[in-house]
C-alpha cells in the first residue's frame, strides 16, 4: 500500500519570525509537500525574506523547495521598512542562522508560482502569510490561474477584532490593500484567516523551553528566534508569549492538525480608501445569529473559531520533526 | 428631608419604537426629570417623530414637557425615508395614539436644546438616541455648549460586532456621519452605546405581554408597538423579540438601573469617507488585553458591558410606571 499522495502547496511569505514558525511546520507535516516559496516585503523585504527562507530551508536540509524573491514594492506604495520592532533587524529576532550556499531562483515569486501552478495545476494549494502583492501580480500576469489552483488560505485581516496596525486594520492587507482587494475579487475558493482567531492561539515560555530542547536544529531556532518575538508580545498578552498567525493559517491549509468549526462564507471587501478605514478587511456578518450563515455565490470563507487551540499541536508536531 | 434633586435631561430622538420605550423609561426614572425633547430624522421624519413623541407624553399627562422639532435633513443629504420596515409606516409600529391636542414648540429643537442648556448650565445632561444632526447644529451654532452640558450620552455605532445597516455602520451614526464627528470631536464626555452591548440586551414574548397587561396606558401602547418590533426582530434573533437599543442607552444616562462595567475611553472616529466603511465608529480598542485601559485625555468612553440584563429592570420600571 503506498502512502496518500501529499498535496502541494506554494507559500508566499515574509519571513518573519511566526512565518518561520509556519515553515517549520509545512515541513513538517506529513501531509502536504511544500513545492516552493516566493517572498515579499511585509515583516521584512523580500529579499532578506528569501536570505532567511533559504536559511531555514538548509538547516532542515531541504535544498530542493525553490525560493523565489517577490516584490519589494507593494501596488500603492514602496516598501515601508518593515516590523524590525516585532520582528528584529534581520526580520528573525536577530538569530544569526549558518548561510545557505544557495541563492534564489532567477525566476521571480510570480513566474514561479504561475510555473507551479502549471506542474500542479488543479491540485496546487495558495497559502499566503504575508502582504498579497506577488499573488495581484500573478493574476494580472495571468487571470486564468485561479483555474489551476485547488485553494488559497490567507492569514489577513480583522472581522470583529481590533487591528494590529490601526485600529480596524491588520498588517497583511493594510500594506497592500489594492492586491487583497484583487486577490479577494478572483474566482477562487479563499480561506481568510484573521486576528480575530490568530490572535487566540499562542505559545507561551513552556513552549518556547520545549523548542529549544529539539534536537532539530530549525526548531531549535524558532525557540531563539521566538525570544524577540514574545518580548514584544508581551504588554500585549500581559506576559511573555505570542500570538500564531501566519501558523494558524499554515495548520488551517494543511488541515489535519486544527480544523475551522466556524468559518461563514460571506462578502468581504477591503477598504481602499485613503480614509481611516483603509486596509480594514469589510466582512459582512450581519445575520450570523442565530446561527453561522454561508451567503449564496460567495467563494471566501472567514475563520471565526477553530476546534482547538494551536500551541500543544504545534509544538508536537515540531518537537517531532 | 427633601428627595434630592433629579438630574435634568435633554433628548434627542428618531421616535421610533425603541425610542418610545426609552421615552416611558425616562418618565418612570426617580432619578433624573426630563425636561425637553427636540426630534430629528432617523427611524421617521422628524416632524413625525414630534407627533409621536406629544402623543405619547400626553398618554403619560406629561403635557409640560415641551417637544421641538428638529432637523428634517442631514449634514450631507436628504432625509432618506427611514426605516418603516423596522419602525412601521408611522414610526410605531403602527399604534394608533388618541392625537394630542398640544403642538411642537415654536422653537427648533437646536434652540430648545440650547435654552434649556442655559436653564440648566453645569447640570444637563444630553442623551440622543437617533442621528445626531441636531447636535451638530447646535454645536454650530453655539460653540460653548458643551460647558453647560454635564455630559453626552449617546445610543450608536458598532466597534467589535456587525453593523446594522452597513456591514460596519450602525443606523443613528451612519445616517450622518459628519454630525456624529463633530459630536465626538466637541470638548465634553461621552458614553457612547454601541450594537456591542445593545445587540445583548432584549425584551421577549412573556415582557410584551406583562406590559400589554399594565394599567399604564402608556405602557400598553409599547407593548403594542412592540408587536410589529419584534417581527423585525425574529429573522435575527432566531425568535420573536427585540434590541434594546435606545433604552439600554436611556438606562445608562440615568444611571440607576444597570452600570457600565467595561467602558474603556478609547479615541473614537467616524468613518465620513464616501468608501465602503462609511458610517463606521472607529475605536481604537487596540491594547486591550490583558484588561481594559483609558487612553490619557480622551471623554469619550465606548460601553462594552454592562452589569446586568436591561430587560427585567426595563419591564419592572415600566410596569410600576
Amino acid at each position: 500500500m503506498s502512502a496518500p499522495a501529499r498535496r502541494p502547496v506554494f507559500l508566499d511569505c515574509d519571513t518573519g519570525i511566526d512565518d518561520a514558525v509556519a515553515l517549520a511546520y509545512l515541513l513538517a507535516s506529513p501531509s502536504i509537500e511544500l513545492v516552493g516559496v516566493g517572498t515579499v516585503s511585509g515583516n521584512i523585504d523580500s529579499a532578506t525574506a528569501a536570505r532567511n527562507t533559504l536559511d531555514l530551508l538548509a538547516l532542515a536540509g531541504r535544498t530542493d523547495i525553490p525560493v523565489a524573491v517577490g516584490a519589494h514594492d507593494h501596488l500603492s506604495h514602496g516598501y515601508g521598512g518593515g516590523a524590525t520592532h516585532v520582528h528584529g533587524e534581520n526580520g528573525i529576532g536577530g538569530v544569526t542562522l549558518p548561510t545557505a550556499t544557495r541563492a534564489p531562483e532567477d525566476a521571480s515569486a510570480v513566474d514561479l508560482l504561475l510555473e507551479l501552478s502549471h506542474r500542479h495545476a488543479g491540485d496546487l494549494h495558495l497559502l499566503t502569510i504575508g502582504p498579497v502583492t506577488n499573488i495581484a501580480l500573478a493574476l494580472a500576469a495571468d487571470p486564468s490561474l485561479p483555474e489551476r489552483i485547488s485553494g488559497v488560505t490567507a492569514m489577513g485581516g480583522a472581522a470583529l477584532c481590533a487591528g494590529n496596525i490601526t485600529p480596524v486594520a491588520e498588517a497583511n492587507i493594510a500594506n497592500d490593500p489594492e492586491a487583497a482587494a484583487t486577490m479577494l475579487d478572483a474566482a477562487w475558493d479563499i480561506t481568510l484567516v484573521p486576528l480575530d482567531v490568530t490572535m487566540e492561539h499562542t505559545l507561551g515560555e513552556e513552549d518556547r523551553e520545549a523548542l529549544l530542547a529539539s534536537a532539530n536544529p530549525f526548531t531549535r531556532a524558532v525557540g531563539e528566534m521566538l525570544d524577540h518575538y514574545f518580548d514584544f508580545y508581551r504588554p500585549i498578552y500581559g506576559e511573555r508569549g505570542c500570538a500564531l498567525h501566519d501558523p494558524l493559517a499554515a495548520a488551517i491549509a494543511v488541515g489535519d492538525g486544527v480544523t475551522a468549526t466556524r468559518a461563514p462564507r460571506v462578502p468581504v471587501i477591503v477598504d481602499t480608501t485613503s480614509g481611516p478605514g483603509r486596509g480594514q478587511t469589510i466582512a459582512d456578518l450581519r445575520g450570523q445569529r442565530p446561527r453561522p450563515r454561508d451567503h449564496d455565490g460567495v467563494r471566501t470563507r472567514i475563520v471565526l473559531e477553530v476546534d482547538r487551540p494551536l500551541g500543544p499541536h504545534l509544538v508536537d508536531t515540531l518537537t517531532r520533526f
